[in-house]
């Protein structure tokens, strides 16, 4: 007998069709001769609808009552979907976040899970039951207030759960059929990666693959836990994402080890470019820069420090960050223009980001080779570089990005027979 | 300063301005130098919507999960209300029913309160913060799950919490003024009540008054909790249900204490009579018959027992119930025909209950003498009769029944001046 966490996302309850279409898999889950723990988000646009109440009341934030009024969505969507199994014979139970033990930090609207003490779940699940669990939400440990974990908080739930309850699986289910080796949207001839290790699925998350958000596959890394990323449409098996090295191997058994093994192309068009222009050639005025950067909250990605042209004692640093915290970003560097001594910011936001992903990629020169080749024939300038262990990123135009994308996919021979099938959007 | 507790109802908080102009009341009432604890209800009709999905995916009865599906609408309301009061420039925290302490029995769906421990409501108070608690729902003792109190929830959470804080006042806010001398829809002279003791009001409510449910007032009386019923609307003063009797002494001080003093008239056309006819006349058949109808959940409120017919050694034996209540007394006492040895039942819906309601009126026999005149003089039949120390009822036939309301009403000079101003539905 296993342990399998199913986690649903929004769109698979977006209706009674859709949550009596969940309930009968679970069942069958269950009759196959598994214990069964549900992850499951509020039904599809429902958290939309009550931004939009919030809207309507309010312009400020009230972060501690935004959560209070979100965690009610996935209350509605957990107990109908017990009501729909229960009707088909099985029995099943659902537990908030704080009932579930998911206790969280007190950074409302962005909580970090700091303990999960799932013992009401084992006891459902002991007694034969299903344990229905409402993602996206917890308590906080010190003010016992209702947190949630803001984006990705669902699939985040969900692998947290099967750690904590040490389950042989954590089926994240979506609406298209796995991970794909581009999106399919851009590359059609893309293919459905059957397995990936841990490790290439956080670059492909970190790289703007959408699929899996870099925060669970962070999580299932860490913890160890085996995900398995599926339609809720299909019976099909989907993606693996498995968290131990041998297992890749294992999976991986028919090719040579040495052998660079690529995943996938992942792109990103979030990001935007900004470049401080004339900072003086000096120790310590990066550290300056990124550290008044820092202070605005922002997540800064791929960096290039200019060669300074000789004898001029000025320098350009350039980077890449979200775009929505780009204005944040300037306003502080502007606030501090006179400190650091620079002479301009230049901000781009028609770039796009490119990522190759798979093992064993630095110790293969020939990689990068035919990477930067296949950018070449297609016409692609490339703006900045950065590369990790199994990853190369570019950053270009954003008007090339998806010509980069079926390039880099042909000549890496990822290209597939079918074209792809995608469903649609994906919920919280 | 004082504590004020105020409820207000689904009707007040149907959308995002009742939230605001409830927000409004709120923050007016804490700036005039009190202390404010409010219980709210779901919005407007979303208890429905709810119900409505639920329905959608099944027919059966799953009572822990409809109470976890009905309580997320207070989270909603009471998440908007305190976004609004915050906005308003106060400070507010709202709080779950089992994050307040109102701690109940396991029976879903109409839970009854065993204990409120509102140690979180205390300290939001004296720092100055606005406490906002879910109407309507707990947590039951053993088990930790979520459940609701049923019909008259909201008021009664109100009252509880009010009890337990030791508040000055349990404000109820709702869509009438207050509480009228009889249904303003039947007699349109009928007058708002300005003071009324715990008891009389209890008798009102009893007896089909539906402006405070039942429950709310035995809680307000049993713990001396002065209710004050007003309209969220309005600023005027409403009607106060006093608990002690000293309290209605005070306040009728003008008038000779010896005087019976009335209160109201009330009506109520939910009840059905069923007569068990042809009992075998020996003791214990009437507790039998009882204790049938009580083991099938029915509350039975007037009963009749005919003189036996000399010889034949059979009577009759009638009562009143909740029409709701009905086919399922039928059922049980046709099973069990055998045993009691009955003829026949007799069912009938067309019925009407009317209750005149006040102090001192078993003492004063002109009372009694006056209510049956008028209702002589209008021509209405009374089929059954049933009294207590500060109320007489009697059954008549449905169709006459406003007839009657506004006979005795005039007959004790309660008809007013001004037409009584009725504004729309109530909530839960």
């Amino acid at each position: 007998m296993s342990l399998i966490v199913q986690k649903f996302g929004g769109s698979s309850v977006s209706d009674a069709e859709g949550i009596k279409r969940v309930a009968k898999r679970v069942v069958d889950t269950q009759s196959a001769g598994n214990d069964v723990v549900v992850v499951v988000s509020a039904m599809g646009d429902s958290t939309d609808e009550l931004l939009d109440l919030a809207g309507q009341i309010t312009t400020g934030t009230h972060p501690r009552e935004m959560d209070m009024l979100l965690s009610s969505g996935e209350r509605i969507s957990m107990a109908l979907l017990a009501m729909a199994i229960n009707e088909l014979g099985a029995s099943a139970q659902s537990f908030t976040g704080s009932q579930a033990g998911m206790i969280t930090d007190a950074i409302h609207g962005r909580a970090r899970i700091i303990d999960v003490s799932p013992h009401r779940i084992k006891t459902a699940i002991d007694k034969g039951d299903v344990a229905i669990v409402a993602g996206f939400q917890g308590m906080s440990r010190d003010s016992h207030d209702i947190t949630t974990l803001g984006r990705g908080g669902s699939d985040t739930t969900a692998v947290a759960l099967a750690a904590a309850l040490n389950a042989d699986v954590c089926e994240i289910y979506t609406d298209v059929d796995g991970v794909y080796t581009a999106d399919p949207r851009v590359a059609s001839s893309a293919q459905k990666i059957d397995k990936i290790s841990s490790e290439e699925m956080l670059e492909m998350a970190a790289s703007g693959a959408k699929i899996l958000h870099l925060r669970c596959v962070e999580y299932a890394r860490r913890f160890g836990v085996p995900l398995h990323v599926r339609s809720s449409f299909s019976q099909h098996e989907g993606t693996w994402v498995l968290p131990s090295p041998d297992d890749k191997i294992k999976i991986q058994e028919g090719e040579p080890l040495e052998q660079p093994i690529i995943s996938g192309v992942a792109h990103d068009r979030s990001e935007a470019k900004l470049t401080v222009v004339g900072v003086p050639d000096i120790p310590g005025k990066a550290a300056e820069i990124f550290g008044i950067v820092a202070g605005a909250n922002t997540n800064i990605d791929m960096i290039v420090q200019n060669v300074s042209t000789k004898g001029s004692g000025k320098t350009d640093i350039s980077f890449t960050l979200p775009m929505v915290d780009g204005q944040a970003a300037m306003d502080v560097l502007n606030a501090a223009k006179a400190t650091i001594g620079f002479d301009a910011i230049d901000y781009d936001e028609q770039i796009g980001k490119l990522s190759l992903i798979g093992a064993g990629m630095r110790s293969n020169p020939g990689v990068s080779a035919r990477f930067f080749e296949a950018l070449h024939l297609a016409g692609v300038n490339i703006d900045m570089i950065s590369t990790s262990e199994i990853r190369i990123s570019v950053v270009t135009s954003a008007a090339l990005l998806d010509d980069a994308v079926r390039a880099v996919h042909a000549a890496f021979g990822l290209d597939g027979e079918a074209e792809a099938t995608v469903y649609g959007g994906t919920g919280r």
